[in-house]
Parts: C-alpha cells; structure tokens; sequence
C-alpha cells in the first residue's frame, strides 16, 4: 500500500502558490510576445495588456495610474527608493541647497534585508542611518523616531507590517511626522499585499513595494508606487519604459499576471476575516495544547495570517525539517536567509533571547488554507514538539551520567 | 471575402516569439511555484530548476556555472555592472589606494540605452567618462581607445555586436588591451545571444551582459557572467540569493526558460548560415531593384541576420508605419526608443547625417524567418518606397507652383 502524505503549505510570507486565475491566463499572456515599445503590430498587444494591469494594480491600492512603476518584485523596488533618493539628492542640480544637505536616513531595525542592508550599503556610502529599535511585543520606538528625525533626514523608510511577526506599524502616523520635517516616506508593503487591505492615498506615504508572487502571482513581478511629485533616480537606466523611471523591455507576462492578482483585491477584506478566524483557532489550540509556547507580538495589530511562535526546549531548524518530512511547509524565519544556521536577526533585534530566536518558528496562513489543514498541523506540531522535547531531555539525562 | 493579411516579423533584434520549446516547458515550470531558497519541500524544486538552467547557461556562453548570476534581463546586468563597479571601488575600503583612484569610465558611442545612460548618470556623479567613437562603416576608432585608457580606468563597456546596425566589434583585443592597464572590460553581449556563438572564457572579458527574450525566451529574464574573482557592488541588496551578488526572490519560471533557450544553443553555427544566405540574398535584392539604397557598415564584420538601410527620400518612420499595415513589422531604431521622433543618435553618432538617418530602417531576421517572407517583404518595401518617394514628388512639384 502506498501512503501518501499531505503537502500542506503553510508558509505563505515566504511565497505564495500561483492562483488559478493566474494559471489559466498565463498561455495567452506568453502569445503576447512582442515588445511595448515596438509601434507596430507586434507591440500594440504587450502594450494593450500592461495599460489594463497598471490600472488593475492601480486600483487595488488606491493609487493613479501615472503613480504605479513595475518592476521584477519588491527587492527591485525597494533598492530603487533608497538608492534612487539618495542619487537624486546627489545629482539633482536645480534643487536648493537646504534639499540637498539632506543626507539622513532611518529605516526601523526589523526590515527586510531589502531594506535593511540597502540602508548599511548607504551608510558605507558616507550617509548617516539612523535605525529605529523596536520591542519584544513589537512595537515600534516613536520617541526614538521623533526625537531623530530632522531637517537633514532625506527618507524614512519602514515596512507595512513585518514578514516574520506580522505586526502593524503606524505608518500613516509616521509618514505625517516625516513630512512636517521635509522628508520623504517609504513602505515595504510587500507583506501587506493581499493580506490587509491598503490604500495608499489615504495612507500619504511618498512611495511603497509590492511584490507579486506574495500575492498568488508568478515570480519576476512587482510594482513600486512613487507618489505624484516624488522625485528619485533610476536603479536601471535605459530605455524610455515607464515614464523614464524604470529601463528594460517590459515583462509582459510578468505584469499581466500582476493585473490579474489585482483585480482579486475586492476578495481582500472577506480573506481576512476567514484567515484571522483560523489563525486565531490556530494558536489557541497551540497554547492550550502545547506546554511553554509563547506567540511573538500577539498583543499588537498583527497581520491575519501570520504566527510567530517560540517553542521552549525544540529547535526551530529541527522543528522545520521535522514537520517537512510530514508534508507541511513552514519557516523559522525569513525564506530568503533559509540555511543560514544563524537566528533570525529580527527576533534578535526585537529582544528575544538567542534561545527565543532559535526555538521560533513561523507559521503564515494563505487565502486557501482550510480548518482541516490548521488541525492536522497542530496535531503533527504537538508531536514533534514532544519528542523533540523528549529526546533533549534523554541528551540532557544521558550528559549528566557522563 | 476576407483577406488575411501575413504577420511577418523582421524586428528580432527588437525582441524575439517565445519558441515553441519553452511555451512546452513553461506549464510545468509555473507549477514549481515554491521559493528557491525555503529549505522544506515547496523550496526544492525551484531550486533544482535553477540548478539545471545554470548548467545549461554556462555550458552556452563558455563559462562555469558560479559565474552565472541571473537577473532579469540585459538592462539590469549592464546597470549592475556599471553602478556596481563604481560602488565596489568606492566602498571596498581594503582595497590599495592606486585602485581606489581609478575613476575612469570609458564605452563607445553607439551603445544601447542602458549602457550608455547610465554612464552619463555616472559622469553626473563626478566620474570622468570617455566615450570612444565610431565612424559610418561602424568601426570603433582604436587609436582613441588606446590614447585614452590609463591606469586610472576601472571600466570599459563596449557592446559585442550594435542592436541597430548589427556591426562586431574587436572586443577580445579591446579586453586585453584594458586588463594591460589593469582595468575591467564588460561587454553588453544582449544582442549576440543566439546570433552568433559566444565563448566567454575565449573572450577573455571580465563581465557580460544577457537578455533571454532575444534568444526565443519570455521577457523578464536575463543573466550577468561575472569571471571569477571580478567584484561589484549589488545592483539589488538584499537576501543571500545568487551568492549575495542579487537580492530578490528567484524567478524561477523566467530562469527554467532561459534553460530550455541556452539548452538550444547548439543549433546557433547552423542558424547563422542560414540567416546568412537569407541576410545576403534580401540586400542583394533590394540593392538592385530599389534604387538610392545603402546598407550601413556592411563592409564591418556583422551580425548575420542585421541590415540598417539608408532609403534616400523615404522617411523611415512613415515606411514602418505602411509596412505595418500589410503585416510587416520592422523597426526604426531600438525598439526601446520607438515612438520619439528624433532619428536614432547611434546612427548619428557614426556620422550619418541627419537626413541619412531620418531615412534609416532596420530589418532583423530571426531563426525561423524564410525565404518566402523574405521575398514577399522586399516585394512590399519596394512598393512602399516607390509610393513614398512619388509623393514627395508630387508634393515637391506642388511647392513649386506656389
């Protein structure tokens, strides 16, 4: 007899599965090969389907067209803020002189390493980088940020909600103080793509990130909102695609896959009623059942999907491999430092322990996941955190006849 | 009765149809949805996919495998070459001070966009940049290039062969003679791929540039080489992805793809034959029968499947634009610079006159294109210019009467 295992996902902060809207659209996205820029025949398809995704994209977000740039994924866009700023602060001749003496920058210290390491690469660059520290329950230090943002401060750059705890932060209230002081104000939106809804007129921020493969899309496809007005330099010089602010031949496919996830949206706030009810059965079922299990930041504004736990005594790093020999994907932290032997940096920087940090796991929802997924998982966590536990404890008793 | 018009398309330097390989391939490619660098089982087979297509890649363009860095096209790899480049020696603080003065730049006159804007973006930051001429039979002028390279140069950016006018240039001696002065040499190689065969390690170059949708790929696809041991700074910060060298989630549908076209690169010394004897036997025909007619630099070793045509009195734009509407589609000038109506400033920089270039059309044949189009297309272009230039007779003659 041949058994076959579930393969239930539940890492979706990581990636998401590609929606079958998306599959279903994708052969006739391909067929459309030519090039935009091209004016004949060949171009007028490309160009036909990247005009509709942009006001699809557009839309989703509460932006104007003429505010969305594509681009390969939130990475790309998120490289193309800070580097662009600063660029165009250097270059940027006919701008008084009070602008540019603006070579302060501040970014909060649990940012993507899109943002995070882009911001030391400036600091290497001669900028100051001022990081705004944030808690264990992870909460962002406003008074840190108001007593250091200046008139010198160029940008302040801080995520929508975070990838691996899921908490919120006051951005509208943050972009607000950023402006009072003549400074521009960036989002990594990336994880709140999908999650939350997000509307960025409203929320007055100068620019934000977005990636499509965290929203059900393929890979290679992201967008960057650059407010009206909002000034930067190109992270790709070359042609003349995207109002002269992004070079490169279109990724047709890419974009119209982008358009399709965005007109999804409207599913936004109904997915986030359903994924707030199973993770909060999720982690309830969690903390009755297991012994000495905390969830991270769960008493701030969280994203409804995601679940940061810290299991005393089980190594998240075993944890996971455990559970992925069953068949279920999570993470212990961030997909992109995966392998990295290494606790996540941003437990670490909120003020867990080196223990805390490597005993976490992470655990995030999708618009798909069902009750029937969220209780075999924790039926098969109990039982990899006992054994886990067990077997420590038999290491720590066989150590002591030593 | 309805006419079907044929959709002949003679731009494939402007961007190529997806081939038939990868439409194949790309169903299954998409269902490997999982992020490349998630340790549990979504993560593996992305990662195997990449695996493979970095195999594949190398072995196509001469190099190993750990000088593969995937980006999302040819844009991209330029811009990260370029930037990174300057950042790398400007950062690089163990670097001995004689490398670190090395603020000299130096590319030719007729480079695509994204080489040639960035260096201005670049001369705009305070580096010294020398842009080497070219002349109208599309040969570099090698006495500049030896007067002008100096021990301060840190990079020479030279393109393998002209998008517009299909021209090679002699860039196995122009590395050597930069690495004499301890300089690196990048040559933007986008337009070569699939044209002609490519052996990097022959070459000798220190970095070069790709775009898979020139070579039958989907767009949003590319890859930078990188010799062993070049450093830069990243274009894109970030996660660890590409040994740290690109942040950003892999793109592993527009990667397995750049596989399956690499995969093909053994059919390129056969292809070239044919697009030759094609190439030959279009110019011999129109040279012949359409009168006033040059080709542009074609006493140059070229590209087999390139013609740039100077069309006396027969405006190029008007000549696309009628040829587009019985099915042909040729192009101007770059594709990424269609629709400004300024003539192509490669053209007008190897000295063609404003006229010359006004009249200018490129037509670029592909691995597929026949004889049959061929000849229906020279048939069309004839009666097109002969259209043309009657009526700006016939307007000429109106003036007259005034």
């Amino acid at each position: 007899m041949i058994q076959t295992k579930p393969m239930i996902y539940l890492d979706h902060n990581a990636t998401t599965p590609v929606c079958k809207e998306v599959l279903e659209a994708m052969p006739e996205l391909a067929t459309a090969w030519g090039n935009a820029s091209s004016i004949h025949w060949a171009g007028r398809g490309p160009k036909n389907i990247i005009r509709d995704a942009r006001k699809a994209v557009a839309d989703a977000v509460g932006a104007s067209t003429l505010e969305i740039i594509f681009t390969v994924g939130g990475s790309e866009a998120n490289n193309t803020v800070i580097k662009g700023v600063f660029e165009y602060f250097q270059t940027a001749q006919h701008l008084p002189p009070e602008q540019r003496r603006r070579t302060h920058y501040m970014c909060s210290a649990v940012e993507h390493p899109a943002v995070f390491k882009t911001m030391m690469h400036m600091k290497s660059l001669g900028v100051r980088v001022d990081v705004i520290p944030v808690n264990r329950r992870g909460e962002i230090d406003m008074k840190f940020y108001e007593e250091h943002l200046c008139e010198e401060t160029a940008l302040v750059s801080v995520m929508f909600a975070n990838n691996e705890t899921g908490t919120l932060f006051p951005i509208k209230q943050m972009a607000e103080m950023a402006h009072a002081k003549g400074a521009l104000f960036h989002t990594d939106a990336v994880q709140a793509f999908g999650k939350v809804p997000v509307n960025l007129h409203e929320l007055g921020v100068d620019f934000a990130s977005f990636s499509g493969h965290k929203f059900y899309s393929i890979k290679g496809s992201g967008f960057l909102y650059s407010r009206k007005g909002s000034n930067f330099s190109p992270l790709i010089h070359g042609g003349a695609q995207e109002r002269h602010r992004r070079g490169g031949t279109e990724n047709t496919l890419g974009i119209g896959c982008l358009g399709v996830v965005a007109s999804r949206a409207n599913l936004i706030a109904e997915k986030v009623k359903s994924m707030t009810l199973l993770r909060d059965h999720m982690e309830a079922r969690i903390l009755s059942e297991i012994s000495e299990v905390t969830v991270t930041a769960s008493e701030t504004p969280r994203l409804p999907n995601t679940s940061a736990l810290v299991l005393k005594g089980a190594d998240g790093e075993t944890m996971l491999m455990s559970l992925d020999l069953k068949g279920y994907a999570v993470s212990t932290g961030a997909a992109c430092s995966s392998g990295n032997p290494e606790p996540s940096p941003v437990l670490l920087a909120m003020g867990l322990t080196r223990d805390e940090a490597q005993n976490s796991l992470r655990i995030s929802l999708g618009w798909e996941t069902t009750l029937e997924q969220v209780d075999s998982f924790v039926d098969t966590l109990k039982a990899v955190v006992d054994r886990l536990r067990s077997l420590k404890k038999e290491e720590e008793g066989d150590s002591c006849h030593v």
